[in-house]
């Protein structure tokens, strides 16, 4: 154990509710928390089983702060693995300061951000990718990106990772022992058997960097840019889009979210509107946007929404201007998928909309197209689908490792980079001191993400991360 | 017990933290929690002993929706006095969403705002005004405010009352006793004991009543206001009455409170500034506010601060001027406690410092008098020691029972009427049956404080204040 001071932080988010916890972790925490309190049943604090609760009273210098309720957790069987003690007081901001205060005055200091979850992993409850996995669990506000953290958190990453790093730790050992034996000659590791390995954590290793793709925008939201000429409506379908999930969340009173203005939660899966503050804004700015600016848009989205007042096709040569933009659009981002959205559908005739389809089709390889009206509501579940089906949820559904940290993805493509040198090494020959190093290098990357190989500034980045009290 | 059903809310303040409490309450509270928990150990929830905390995940339809402890709490010891559990949850909005709807799905419903105090009252946890003590407790921002709370809900003003009534209690039944033996003309209740008491009642009954003045104040901050002309300094004196204060409660990081901004604690007590939103706006609209718009900020204070500019006195005629207003606002509000503060002190000379007071003293009834510099932050403690001087802490310091609640005022109030009508009708020889309807009457507003008279309307009114999830 590195530290021994016991630290101390407001758990719950700041303000005022009904309940606060303050948390205390250290080897004093209960010592600490006991000179503080006095039972209701005048019990001794030091003197009871880990995991029970005990209601009393904090005195502050023979002056009642507060009734609290004390939750005594003992070491190692706690979140940090320390002695640990969570005070529930009342939530007044007041009764939190008073009480956090006179603790530091008794010997606590004041928690860094993340410094709870960091003793954790300093202690071996957690690798670190786990505990990286509990930030992004506290960030993620919809199902998808729930869920991955939720899966790392409980360690399925590390699991596959450290799979990997012990096959390969011992191919390493064994070629090592070849080292020792070199003027013999010998082969200790089965070449065959190496090159099946290499592959196999090539094959690994491909699929979780790809993974980053989906996990990236799943973490942060998947980027959507409704484009389009001025006054077609993008405002009116952005809010036709947004207002029915708002309604759902705001029926839970007391969690409704500060949710970013413009996000979406579709079947679990977040989408982020990009730029929507020019949509909402005056009429005279979006006036001014050219084709030069939605190109700046669709080049930062992931899905393209391309809305068209359908009122407006039916003026002669409209549908034909229409096409060239599209096919413009097309041509410089052809992996981009655009959605074409007839709009005002209400006000025009079965027979432009067929027109329209079927020219949009023939000219344009079969585009996404739908008619809605965005002021009447019509159309906008099937658009919901439509986002919905270019996200690729395959890996979600089967529950696969899905890699959302930068930080992994960037030692995963290095950890791929030494495995391939080693491939190459051994498919020319390479001697085996040589290829023991690349070995060595794929390992440290490896031991990186699960935290077995670590340093101050490492931690220090990825702690600095988190909230203060976890 | 009039309710059967579990409620649930979220007890923490809304937001992401590191940790988020659910509560459950009611009779299958435990059950409910068994039916969506697995417990790490494989322990049933349902056979575990009160008070203890329980490690696992919450589990919806196979999927885990978090790692948790939950705590147990089995009635009549709990909050409620009904089964209680408490769930500590990763702090995701997502995940409080999660699981609050996962519960209402097993046969909670949400808590309406203050429900769980509502039930620990009608269980006889708490009386009404211990219970209404709890939403003061967690309003209340400074060490006064936090005192009489805390005071309150620990039964100190309870006890006041209830010993009052119970006195009152023992006469009124011998006084009924009277009435059941009218032919025979006997006195069970010794008149003169009688008289005694009720002057006693009646002795205390103005006391509390008095201590609402204060009370008030110190429930909602003293309010103050900063008059004078036109760029003498008024928000430069703000900000230094206010920047100190705010640099100290940001050193605990976390905890930084949303206070409003021009709120000030001194020792212990809150002042809060009026209007001061004008001070601190443009220059142009200050200019505009004549003497009228002054008195209308002087009607609301409790104290008023008027400040001048003490290079413009320096001007022929200026400090003439400025007792013509004084004197003008002292006729008017003779009562109201006024502080002239000579801003600027470091630009005049000690000469003239010497006038100004000479004439402020012997012109107008000696009132407080200090120099300042606000930019330069001198003579401040001065002035906040000033301000903690005009109020009346007496019976904080004595810990007497204070009166804080509009609602307790009221019923003092009408109490005391009634017990003036009994001591009249005892003075004059009114008959027995005559004062027993006011003796009750007497009885029945203490027992309105207290919550022994009750009815759902007013215990909607108390409630409602509360917020979810207390």
């Amino acid at each position: 154990m590195i530290y021994n001071d016991s630290i101390v932080a407001l758990a719950t988010p700041s303000g005022a509710g009904a309940i606060a916890i303050i948390r205390v972790s250290g080897q004093n925490a209960i010592h600490i928390g006991a000179s503080v309190f006095k039972s209701i049943k005048n019990k001794d604090l030091t003197q009871q089983k880990s995991h029970t609760l005990h209601l009393g009273h904090i005195i502050d210098n023979g002056k009642t702060l507060d009734e609290v309720l004390i939750s005594i957790f003992k070491g190692p069987n706690s979140y940090t693995g320390e002695n640990t003690i969570e005070i529930s007081c009342h939530g007044s901001t007041y009764i939190q300061q008073q009480i956090i205060q006179l603790l530091l005055r008794k010997g606590c200091r004041m928690a860094n951000a993340g410094e709870f979850t960091l003793r954790a992993f300093l202690n071996g409850k957690l690798d670190l990718s786990q505990a990286e996995a509990v930030a992004d669990l506290i960030s993620s506000d919809n199902e998808a990106s729930h869920q991955i953290a939720m899966q790392q958190m409980r360690g399925g990453f590390s699991n596959e990772i450290a799979k990997l790093r012990e096959e390969l730790l011992n191919f390493a050992s064994l070629i090592e022992l070849e080292l020792d034996f070199a003027e013999e000659d010998v082969e200790f590791a089965d070449r065959t058997q190496f090159h099946e390995l290499l592959n196999r954590i090539e094959f690994v290793l491909k699929r979780l960097i790809d993974s980053f793709a989906v996990g990236n925008v799943i973490k942060n939201g998947i980027p959507v840019a409704i484009v389009g000429e001025p006054n077609v409506g993008k405002s009116t379908l952005l809010n036709a889009l947004l207002n029915e999930e708002r309604a759902i969340v705001s029926d839970i009173a007391g969690t409704t979210r500060d949710t970013i203005e413009d996000e979406l939660v579709i079947n679990g899966i977040g989408f982020r509107f990009i730029d929507t503050a020019g949509i909402r804004e005056t009429k005279d700015v979006v006036e001014n946007i050219g084709i030069q600016k939605t190109f700046e848009k669709i080049e930062q989205a992931q899905v393209v929404l391309y809305l068209v007042d359908g009122v407006e096709l039916m003026v002669d040569g409209a549908l034909d201007k229409l096409l060239v933009v599209l096919n413009q659009t097309q041509n410089q981002y052809p992996q981009k998928p655009i959605v074409i959205i007839i709009n005002k559908k209400d006000l025009i005739s079965e027979k432009i909309t067929l027109a329209i389809h079927e020219k949009l089709t023939t000219n344009n390889q079969q585009p996404t197209t739908l008619f809605i009206s965005a002021k009447n509501k019509i159309g906008i579940d099937e658009l919901k689908n439509t986002l919905i089906s270019f996200v690729n949820t395959g890996a979600l559904r089967n529950n696969e490792t899905i890699v959302t940290n930068t930080r992994h993805y960037d030692s995963l493509l290095k950890a791929l980079e030494e495995i391939q040198k080693v491939k190459f090494g051994l498919e020319s020959n390479l001697s085996s001191d040589l290829m023991a190093l690349d070995i060595k290098e794929a390992l440290y990357h490896f031991g990186l993400i699960t935290g077995q190989v670590t340093n101050d500034e490492l931690l220090g980045n990825i702690f600095a991360n988190f909230c203060i009290g976890k």
